[in-house]
């Protein structure tokens, strides 16, 4: 039996989601297999829409397992994992799915949320946003957010590893709130440290250190000329993994 | 000179404000005086308006401190010390006030917050608010706080210490927002846990488990029965320390 389950995190105090197979550096992933495994009472690996770096919140990352159980009373799950897990990480739903489900190459979308603080540093939310107190030109990055709408080669936009840099940014918007810049950008896919060269790039244009043009060049060209700006992890939150219908559901 | 100075500090990541003179258990005084003799090249001595323990936070502590130079730029100094400073603690107004001036005992009042989240465990916010999932009913507990306000003995709502139990407490409001409860108290001063105390009471008020008329009851006989309630550290927060009129400000 297949399960799914959309967790949130604080990542403040964790090196990512991704074990590290190392004592020393704990992980989500480590904690929730540690908390399955002994309900369970067996090995249970997760597997999850994708990593997120250290420092890195979610409030709806998605994951799923596999148990022998024929059948398995959720809410009771939820609740004894919840009583197990370390505070700043939760289950906050819980479903069975048909095995064609699977938490990373069934995912259509996702959305993140990036948060800038442009006020005086804010000591109470120091691993929640970016505290970054200069003066942004707010128009001139909607102006920028535009260059990175619909089908772009994102090679100059994240770590240089292998594989495919075409991605489709479906939404991104900005709301400014008593200071505080409040980025949402859905897409079907991003690559590692592709939001926060993305941010980072448009605080750059923000600041006035680099222009519309360059950066509208260097998503053109679709060679590697990979930017130098990346945004701290602190502000970065994975808000949810999109699947599509009911095509998954259990019958 | 003397400097008195407005400061705030998230209290997750330390021992509680004061130095507890021990390597392992880092305080927010310690971090502070750290850097002012760095800055001043000499062992620089903090006093502030009281202690924080461990886990609370700050949004306006006062401290103040003497130096020996004749004039000081604030504005540069202020910058300085906060580069020096962890990310979770930040100076934000300095003043120079007369030798009257002392932050603990010429405050005349003080404001604290507390926050409870009664929706889910939301693990974001985890250690700057007290996620208490439960239903509690919000009129049980207005009645409460009106027991509280005007002037008292709260030997029973703090740690046995000697001295002098009787405080004002000046105002107590509390806002719902969304499903957070957020407490607001002032009073002329405050014995240790005496706000968690309180708010611990009033949560078993409001969960049903004792009566108004048994906390009634307590606070009127003014004999020790110390509450057994005690609310968590990470939901309260230091707002102000008010020290009336400009009587304390240099000619």
């Amino acid at each position: 039996m297949r399960i799914k389950a959309i967790i949130s995190y604080n990542g403040a105090s964790y090196y990512g989601f991704q074990t590290q197979n190392r004592d020393d550096m704990n992980s989500i992933q480590d904690e929730i297999e540690k908390v399955l495994s002994k309900i369970f009472n067996r090995k249970i690996d997760i597997a999850a829409s994708g990593r997120t770096d250290r420092g890195v919140h979610a409030l709806g990352q998605v994951i799923h397992f596999d148990v022998d159980e024929e059948s398995v009373d959720l809410y009771k799950l939820r609740y004894s994992i919840n009583c197990m897990l370390p505070k700043d990480i939760s289950f906050k739903e819980m479903k069975v799915v048909n095995d064609e489900f699977h938490s990373r190459f069934s995912a259509k979308s996702k959305t993140y949320r990036y948060i800038i603080n442009t006020n005086e540093r804010n000591v109470i939310l120091d691993k929640l946003v970016y505290n970054f107190s200069r003066k942004l030109d707010i128009d001139k990055i909607k102006e920028g957010m535009n260059l990175f709408l619909g089908e772009h080669s994102f090679i100059s936009f994240c770590t240089n590893n292998e594989g495919d840099y075409i991605r489709n940014i479906y939404s991104f918007t900005l709301e400014e709130k008593d200071g505080y810049l409040i980025f949402e950008i859905a897409g079907n896919g991003f690559r590692r440290y592709m939001v926060r060269m993305i941010i980072g790039t448009l605080i750059e244009i923000g600041l006035g250190n680099v222009s519309l043009e360059e950066i509208k060049e260097i998503i053109e060209t679709k060679e590697n000329r990979r930017v130098r700006y990346k945004a701290p992890s602190e502000g970065l939150y994975l808000v949810n993994v999109n699947y599509g219908g009911e095509e998954y559901d259990q019958n």
